[in-house]
């Protein structure tokens, strides 16, 4: 087992990486302080591992839900109904929440956590590759509105991240990809070295080679970390986790977050950014290509969905939350390894870059 | 003018406190740090100051929503309007909220603030007496839920108050009393003087008259700043600011927030608490007498509403989200002027302290 740590102050927390943690019962309860355990999951999760969870927890009072799968489910409405469940179980102020899941269940319940009783303590159990290597880690909490993603939400940092690579082999090829697209994301935007690594070693994480995976997942997080210590709360260098999101967003948007997963729209939107990073004269194009082939090699979108036009997409990156004032800031290129947060950029040449990949 | 300041490190914010502060361009827009404001009021409050604020507001874009009037609209549902309408006018992330109004607006766009592309800047304009000496100061946001009062919020503070003493003159008299409770918690909690000061200018403060008003707001502001500075996310000593409102809370949960106005819970809530230290033998039934007595003097409630059992009241003291665990964790009076935070209170007594004012 790897242990990394966040560093937060009092508010750091360690990130556990490693085979059968979900075996581990101290290494949950450990960070377990009052004596109540909600654990929150959704249906496709929840009968996998929520009894194997439920079982590291003898002794404490546990209860359990699950939603239904999908980032459609982000909602407001799900919220809803976790704090509907913690108020008729009586939950109280120290209880700690367990999110058992992906990216969305993550979001969702630490939302929760954060606003119930205006903040309780949670853990991150999660089950995807996405999850483990990005969402899980940071304390970025959210649900969607019809308007734009992650619209409503809090800083709240977990207790602690537990993510076992075991059950990873239950994840389906296409989430496993959609993962991947966040563990190049590190590459692009920091680690030169990683981006390397990853192309030599791109078919051996598709084959989900422990050594291969458990490194990914470990360099990944370790990145992660070291972004967010420096800056919490996203006042700045924090944003440059966000390549590709922008793009990204208008996508899932664009399409009712019924079509991409995330880490697929964030693959295309990496893509796009790139291409105007070389369109603004700051990344060779060589360069894109080599970001365009490893993405192409993780399996990942490298076009744009059908049936939505760049107008479109250009109206929801005006309603994305990085954009101040109405004026647009994207995180781009300078060199595979580099990326720089830019704004005040003219709406003429995004549009060059969304034509050029429908 | 007077100007307190609640300090809280990079977070400290300014009280100001005085008349004619709803025509000082300079002290409102000197805490707008965007171009976009967004002022959030009620149909009640709206009518009477939303113009005068919004021509404070020259040169900034401005929209404004006036939600209905009253706790019962203190709701998740009144929360996703303010989302809804803030998304639908592309309001970004360094935009400011202003809350007009009283108690409930102010904790629900503190809360929407709060929430908005995970936290935005706030401004408190409180207009009840209740705002400007309580809600208006200290971070807590919050919305009800069905099971709870305040069950879903955030702690997140302003970035200034503006507490315009001309404003209460069109609040109704039983407003103002409900405010004079929370006035009268801090000479029980933590301030023997100002109590002794309270009952000799009882009649000047309903009367309204300029000076004795002002000085009770501001002594007021003072206890309070002084207690969130200490400890702002109520680990600790903060919560005997909530003396009388595990019992208020449950008075208005059983009575579904359409009876009794908050600050009329609370005084009953801090007689409930006065005679229940009375009966734990902590506190002398002389003090006891006197907090009732200035409470009734106040032309605030001293028993309680019809119709709603012990046995009721004690189910939603259960619920309050002080009680961690199941077990009751109460604010007490040792003496007039000192509180002290007790769990493990027998549930017996509080039945025997509920049915002595049913």
């Amino acid at each position: 087992m790897k242990t990394l740590s966040v560093s937060l102050g009092e508010r750091s927390y360690p990130v556990y990486i490693g085979q059968g943690l979900l075996d581990d019962s101290a290494l949950l309860t450990g960070h377990i302080s009052g004596k109540q355990v909600f654990v929150i999951s959704n249906d496709k999760v929840g009968p996998l591992y929520m009894d194997r969870v439920l079982a590291l927890l003898k002794g404490y009072t546990c209860h359990s839900l699950q939603l239904p799968d999908g980032e459609k489910y982000k909602t407001l409405d799900s919220f809803e109904t976790i704090i509907s469940e913690l108020l008729s179980h009586k939950t109280g102020r120290n209880a700690t929440l367990v999110a058992l899941g992906g990216g969305v269940i993550g979001d969702i319940t630490g939302f929760a956590a954060a606003c119930y009783q205006r903040g309780i303590n949670f853990i991150q159990i999660p089950t995807t590759l996405l999850a483990q290597v990005d969402s899980s880690v940071g304390g970025k909490t959210a649900v969607n509105h019809r308007l734009g993603k992650n619209m409503i939400g809090a800083f709240h940092q977990p207790v602690a991240v537990i993510a076992d690579t075991d059950v990873l082999d239950t994840l389906e090829d296409r989430q496993l990809r959609a993962g991947i697209a966040e563990v190049i994301k590190y590459g692009l935007i920091r680690d030169a070295a990683f981006f390397d690594w990853l192309v030599d070693n791109m078919s051996a994480i598709l084959e989900r080679q422990p050594e291969a995976l458990t490194r990914a997942i470990k360099i990944s997080c370790e990145n992660k970390a070291a972004v967010v210590a420096e800056d919490e709360r996203e006042s700045g260098i924090r944003a440059i986790l966000n390549l590709g999101h922008t793009f990204g967003h208008a996508i899932e948007t664009a399409q009712e977050y019924s079509g991409w997963l995330h880490g697929e729209a964030v693959a295309m939107g990496m893509i796009l950014a790139a291409d105007l990073s070389v369109r603004l004269g700051w990344l060779d194009a060589g360069e894109l290509a080599r970001a365009r082939a490893l993405i192409d090699a993780a399996g990942l979108p490298v076009t744009l969905p059908q049936g939505i036009s760049p107008g479109d997409l250009l109206e929801h990156m005006a309603l994305d939350k990085k954009n101040r004032d109405g004026a647009l800031t994207l995180i781009l290129l300078e060199e595979i390894g580099h990326a720089v947060i830019r704004d005040g950029i003219e709406h003429e040449l995004i549009v060059e870059t969304l034509s050029a990949y429908s």
